[in-house]
């Protein structure tokens, strides 16, 4: 395996939209979202240490999920969870982690990664990754791995490339916010827009190049502690000067602004269970399109509905179509399908 | 208190349209259906100790519910439970019952009551109770209280009543089973129709001499263990004799037949608690007639349902009317109220 490639793990979110399921004590990546038998992180920790050393994966996170992390990843080491200690944006933390590397290895080439992704596809990931890699090797490149978009979906980023280029690897010409579903539709038509799955590619020295371009400030904020990374002193430089770094995206704080930004269109399938509706068309269903997680069923005039329970309790249900059934110890909730996007809503008024 | 006073509690009843709640493991009289903090046993038994000394109270249930009832009713002595060392119908236990109740005081007048009835008005209970057993302290009568029927319903019996008696206690014409919703309909019109609630009050002599007269065969069965009734014996009797006693009611056995029967219509309100229907009744209400016990709720879109839970849990609830919502540590049941009667089934098909 090669000893250059790096990764950080991107494990700080709370994903409320998944609540009761997931909360802040206990966030969606530490979850079996799919009844597989393993959390989301841990499978994306599995599938990007099939190209990359395990000693080598980073995993940056909140100071509350470093137990959770030890317990589901127990091949890494305690010096490989980056513990935020503040709630900031990507660019802060995925610098510092830059940083990090770069003290270990000034001629690494990392990957940044969501930790709460569906990728079933390992092989094809891998081969996209192993591209990236290789270009990000040999360039002065930020990649970025975009998804190939099925359906004018108003909830995430879209990726603009030239569309004149015909190799594999497309010059990118703009990031675009979510858009709404006029303008989604027509990204669709055009043909050369992608989905921005937060998954990025480049070398130590590129991504430091292109902060000293567009973030001198925050690259000389956290330099005044590169003396102290991957040592004793780190959490204390981190206290003081963590929380003083801006709240800001690695897409506005460079991706965006920079020239030397290239997109491989992704061949392998992506979503990212961002929602209960994403994770219901990722499921199994039964001949009623009822999906179902760890419950016991009986359903009768019942269909497309998504039902989860904690433990394998028995659910009876009739009478119930296109709903979201959730249950655990603390909370039962019975929503349609159609209003998901206010769970999250639910879920800051019941805290 | 009235040392004659006596009292059977019908506590073996199973409540399979309370399922998930009530199960042959722990069935409905056990349960605090309304979340008042008293099992409907504990009402039924303080309801009926207004008037009857504690120790003439037995109480008639399974073996498999002994420890619940004297945890229930820790004032309850372990020799005035009554074991039914087989599942039968009402006659054979009331008759036993009966029996022991005779060989404890021959003067003995009694009521048979089910231990999982809703009554509110205590104090008129206790009146209707009073004139009864006035009544049949003097009179060679068999004495039921009957319920004035608010609707045509189809799920109970009927009791029949001489119109032109204007006393408030009447003579019973006849015993109707279950009608159709048409003859319900002309029984309501009639005025002279009540339901039959299944609580009967009458000395032991007169019962005694009723089944003498109608089954003389099983007070000839019960009789051959006489002397053995409240003694160390009995038990042993019981398993021998008690299996081989016809399976029948005390409706179709004695009452239905018995030319001695009165009713009193009762003055107090009643409710079987049959179903979760009957539950949702007798219930408080939200703006929105919502009934809901144990659980927080935060319900939108959300009217007419009966929602319960085992503990204190969140439910949350959108888009759901006139539905049951049932959760415990096994079972979570969503069902529409309309179908209340097929729980049953749903809890069979389960076992």
């Amino acid at each position: 395996m090669n000893k250059n490639y790096y990764a950080i793990l991107m494990a700080g979110g709370v994903g409320s939209r998944f609540w009761p399921v997931s909360t802040t004590e206990f966030p969606k990546q530490f979850h079996d979202m799919l009844g597989t038998g393993e959390t989301l992180i841990q499978k994306t920790f599995s599938r990007l240490s099939q190209l990359i050393p395990k000693e080598n994966i980073l995993i940056l996170t909140n100071e509350a999920y470093n137990a959770i992390v030890l317990e589901q990843l127990p091949m890494v080491n305690q010096n490989q969870i980056v513990l935020e200690p503040a709630m900031r944006n990507t660019a802060p933390c995925i610098l510092f982690a830059a940083l990090k590397i770069k003290k270990m290895n000034p001629n690494a080439v990392m990957v940044v990664a969501p930790s709460d992704h569906w990728i079933e596809d390992e092989a094809q990931f891998r081969a996209n990754l192993q591209v990236s890699f290789d270009l990000c090797e040999t360039e002065d490149t930020l990649m970025t791995l975009g998804i190939l978009p099925t359906f004018p979906n108003t909830g995430y980023g879209y990726i603009e490339y030239d569309k004149l280029n015909s190799k594999p690897v497309k010059k990118v010409v703009q990031f675009r916010e979510k858009p709404d579903y006029a303008t989604a539709r027509k990204f669709i038509q055009s043909r050369n827009f992608l989905w921005n799955a937060g998954i990025f590619v480049w070398s130590i020295p590129s991504i430091l190049k292109a902060f000293q371009t567009f973030q001198p400030e925050m690259l000389a904020h956290f330099m005044k502690g590169f003396d102290s990374f991957n040592t004793q002193e780190e959490q204390q430089f981190l206290k003081e000067f963590y929380p003083l770094a801006e709240n800001i995206s690695i897409d506005y704080a460079v991706m965006e602004k920079a020239k030397n930004v290239f997109v491989l269109p992704a061949t392998f399938d992506w979503n990212d269970l961002g929602t209960w509706g994403s994770l219901y068309d990722k499921l199994p269903k039964d001949v009623q399109d009822n999906a179902v997680v760890n419950a016991k069923v009986l359903l009768e005039n019942a269909s497309h509905n998504i039902i989860r329970t904690a433990t394998k309790k028995t659910v009876v249900i009739d009478g119930l179509h296109d709903f979201i059934i959730v249950d655990n110890d603390d909370v039962l909730l019975i929503y349609p399908k159609s209003k998901e996007q206010d769970i999250k809503v639910i879920a800051n008024k019941l805290k």
